[in-house]
């Protein structure tokens, strides 16, 4: 059995908690967290505090890291991957080769190793760009996002003055996807690609009609974008739009002799995106426990990653159910 | 520059050799053929006899082998892994094991490096059934095939006394994979998955009514399956169905907790199905050199593949462009 602890215990966590219940291979061996451990509802798992995690070198083949990108892991992965094998789902873009660096060189100097910025985007996603990419060089590679919640957009909705809550949703413009894949060629600008749904409840007395303005109008969130602002009650909020769905396209459209069109799409339609990149997460830890086997130490991500370590089964089996 | 050979010259080879010219850092260095050399029509390569390929030890990096799998690659891939890295396409699922264990033999003791049964299925579906069972282990995968012309089933055709000529197309029953995607359990028999359409040209004078009842009764190419049999004529045939498109869909439908519903999708839409196979080959043919280089010898298959192997870019420039 491979020995799993979950570090940080949010919707990515409980998710985590939830998949490894699924595999049989893997048992969870324990929840870290900063929290007071008795405050934390687990799943039955048992909750410990990050200092008793130091002590459990050798007992543990590898921990998900279950933090936030912005100040959690480039601090929290580096730190752990000194004593264990670790995962996380660091997804700050411009940030990656930077954090890419770091955790490399503490797993390589402690002989541990690390898979970073796992999930779907980045993740799955970035394996359907390079897969398509390689087979159809000529060609153009588009992604789509959503339908689905966007914390972040839905945080930027949260900060304005006079909204007491809110959800947003990216939906893409699937005529334009249509389109594509009929091999039209289609000039995209960011305003084509996708548009912005704003589920807002106010605070009493907010002016509707200038929270709309500063809404459409915010820069980098939703200027660039159509976007259609709703005003609801905090109960239909509620009731209607607490799930998170997510979800997205990679669309890969190549052309190989002359004019002869050939489309790759690699479509995930989530109904709980956090619990999704948990499912990722931990076939990931599989695959890490392998390659520490195997003394690959250092830094990973899924690019380097050859697909049957993700699986519990033989390459004997795989090559005869899989190919 | 990558140095490639191509061993047999037809619609796969004929792919090969346009794919290549899209790769930079990959040459064409000769198509090796049991025909006569000079009555073999490539798009600019050279020609040669299969005794010229025995001299070219060293000079070439990998051979791209594009006979079939019936009876030239259980033979062929064996006696070239001898000498060089070899890619093929091997399809005949239930080889492929043999197959297999019979290359690895020859590649190990000659210090080759050969990947087997590569294409899009075998191969990128392969993967797909991979990655999506390995992240999502409760859940289900159903293959579709089509819209596209099935040579084994349009030569099944031609085989029937009183057919001239003839194309079958397999269709997938989209209703069956929105019904899927949508989270529906359905229970599929072979006869709801697909549907087949044939294309038949008869011989003067051949009973119509016979021929079709011939074809929609044929066990295991028809009999278990929906068909449509439209009688046309050779023009039409030649003018309307001499483009081989194919494609299809790998659709994996999971539960992660409870009952919230993951769907994970890869489509292709094929307007050459030997152009694409090849194309496939051709990354994969790179992905061989990569790892005769790093001394990995013996024979693989695309589910033992890192990512980062099909591509000619950097580590770092993955990590910047795709994650």
């Amino acid at each position: 059995m491979i020995k799993v602890a979950i570090i940080g215990y949010g919707n990515l966590g409980r998710g985590v908690e939830r998949s490894l219940k699924q595999h049989k291979d893997m048992e969870l061996v324990g929840v870290y967290t900063r929290r007071a451990p008795e405050t934390v509802q687990t799943e039955g798992a048992q909750a410990f505090t990050m200092d008793q995690l130091k002590d459990k070198k050798g007992e543990i083949d590898v921990c998900i890291l279950c933090g936030g990108s912005a100040t959690d892991l480039p601090t929290q992965t580096p730190e752990w991957a000194h004593l264990f094998n670790t995962i996380d789902s660091f997804d700050t873009h411009a940030k990656i080769p930077e954090h890419f660096a770091k955790v490399d060189q503490v797993a390589k100097e402690n002989q541990t190793t690390s898979i970073i910025s796992t999930g779907w985007d980045p993740g799955l996603f970035s394996l359907n760009r390079l897969y398509a990419q390689s087979i159809l060089p000529v060609g153009e590679t588009n992604t789509f996002w959503g339908k689905g919640v966007s914390q972040g957009h839905s945080d930027a909705l949260r900060r304005i003055n006079g909204v007491a809550d809110a959800v947003q949703y990216t939906v893409p413009n699937t005529d334009v996807i249509e389109k594509l894949k009929a091999g039209e060629q289609v000039n995209l600008t960011t305003r084509d690609k996708h548009f912005r749904e704003c589920f807002v409840v106010l605070d009493d007395g907010a002016n509707a009609d200038k929270i709309r303005e500063a809404i459409v109008s915010m820069p980098n969130y939703f200027a660039e974008y159509d976007t259609e602002v709703h005003f609801i009650s905090q109960a239909e909020l509620d009731q209607n739009h607490q799930a998170m769905p997510h979800g997205g396209t990679v669309l890969h459209t190549g052309t190989t002799h002359e004019n002869t069109k050939q489309v790759i799409e690699y479509k995930l339609q989530l109904e709980s995106n956090p619990e999704f990149t948990a499912s990722v997460l931990v076939a990931y830890a599989r695959a890490c426990v392998r390659l520490a086997k195997e003394k690959q130490f250092g830094a990973y991500t899924v690019l380097d990653i050859a697909p049957k370590y993700l699986s519990d089964r033989t390459d004997e089996e795989l090559r005869k159910e899989l190919l």
